[in-house]
């Protein structure tokens, strides 16, 4: 349904606004020399991006009636993550990708040296948040965030999936391998923006566990809609640079199971996330929209 | 006293051992491809190093009678800082240095992009360390950790010391600004490596103020002998190339100051940081060899 679309595009805008103005004030510019690492930080980190992740934990957030307050300052530790593991994913020792979100990537604004500091001040700065009380009065519940992220963040998570991604064009991968290694390189950080919200909202363990089932299917749909638009649309259109995965040499659902297979295979799977939500009732309404908004999208 | 020094050697070659026991065991080698992350983690983190914040972490943790285990997860975790933050400035776009602890460095015995992922694995399971129930039963105190040590590695602390250092040669710092700059690229994780032992301890508000004085002096020491170290030193002797700073126009305590100029002031501060510790009587011993270390090491 057209509202239906139009109600998700208003609260992913909404969630990216809030998420930018919290990172706007956490990131206040100092003076002196250092003043060009926070003004790094912030070109990767405030402007740009669908807000795709931050929409999830506000919109989790929202099934347990947590105050925003304290899911955008979640959403905005997960954003630091997200744009740090973009900054050095973009490095030339990586994917060397030049554009990024339609404009140069991190690294051709400033140096190499800059977005290698400015990715590894923005995953310093994700734990720093989570640890403030402002964003929960219970120890337990940061530590909880705290432990959670480092977990999807780290060697059994998102950084162990790119280290499986850069080796990939020698690892002839099937698509039970290739569907493990994107559960882990982007798969892990969208299963912590939903387990956020169940874990700010003291969900119980039934909540926890649909929530769970519901990241992984919506991950997988993101991923495999992300490698069919990477073939189908231009990179003016995806404001970074397409058909980069073919040219070199990685698996992609597309080249595993071909475009109408990878399609059918995303719709099935966003089915699937939206399956897992039934607990929710209506209120999970939001979290549908998502994603159907994964396997619609142009970018 | 030659007892005392052969103390304080034996206590730091203890505490290594136990840092690197720990990290053994947290740094299980996984099959599959990404065993390589893993491998590199542990090349970066197991071998070699001075054991210094380890040995400062365990001391400090000793003067309030914390029980060993918890002091070893923090001090594991703050290697992984340490050596997190090695591995990432010699890469080529940083400091470009081939040779570490006498050894290739990470990136020449791997690759770039395996020492960038490493490294951002090892900060990220620093944070998985402290927020671990095994590091202490309460989670105010893990929580404290985490947030002291994300304020020390981060953008206020070790990454803002690093852009600093990188742009150094355009700056013309004086005494005063590298001074600064020093506190904050090695001052602050020294800095955390005593304090944490502090919060561990349930120290109380003057012995807390007492350790970070003492860190702070301690810490000048530690880097200006090095500078001291890098001119009168060969590359063999230190494990690591020797020369660089001058060749790479930055300034040092040493071309601020002088050779000799530079040795007083190390030896100044080293007094000021025994000084610090007088509230402590002789329990603080092994802290007042470790100001000693500092100035009369050979690398």
């Amino acid at each position: 349904m057209p509202e239906t679309a139009a109600d998700f595009h208003t609260a992913r805008e909404q969630a990216t606004a809030l998420v930018r103005a919290q990172l706007d004030d956490i990131l206040r510019l100092p003076q002196g020399p250092e003043r060009r690492l926070v003004e790094a930080m912030r070109y990767a980190a405030l402007d740009g991006g669908k807000g795709f992740r931050p929409f999830l934990c506000l919109a989790t957030s929202d099934l347990f009636g947590v105050a925003q307050s304290q899911a955008v300052r979640v959403a905005a530790a997960l954003e630091c993550v997200h744009c740090y593991s973009l900054a050095h994913d973009d490095l030339p020792a990586m994917d060397d990708d030049d554009l990024r979100r339609g404009r140069p990537s991190l690294h051709k604004a400033y140096d190499e040296a800059t977005a290698i500091l400015a990715g590894d001040a923005l995953l310093t700065l994700a734990f720093e948040i989570l640890a403030d009380p402002a964003t929960h009065a219970e120890a337990e519940v940061r530590l909880a965030l705290v432990a959670n992220l480092a977990r999807a963040a780290g060697m059994d998570g998102m950084v162990g999936g790119q280290t499986l991604d850069i080796l990939s064009p020698d690892l002839s991968l099937d698509v039970a391998e290739l569907t493990r290694l994107q559960g882990l390189k982007t798969g892990a950080l969208i299963g912590f923006s939903v387990a956020a919200g169940a874990v700010l909202g003291a969900a119980d363990e039934p909540q926890t566990a649909a929530l769970k089932d519901y990241a992984q299917d919506l991950g997988l749909a993101f991923q495999i809609a992300d490698d069919v638009l990477d073939v189908t649309q231009s990179s003016a259109t995806l404001g970074k640079t397409a058909g980069k995965d073919k040219a070199d040499g990685k698996a992609t659902f597309v080249s595993l199971l071909g475009l109408e297979g990878a399609q059918q295979e995303a719709e099935k799977r966003a089915a699937q996330a939206e399956a897992h939500l039934s607990p929710f009732g209506e209120t999970a309404d939001p979290l549908r929209q998502a994603a159907q908004f994964v396997i619609q999208r142009k970018n």
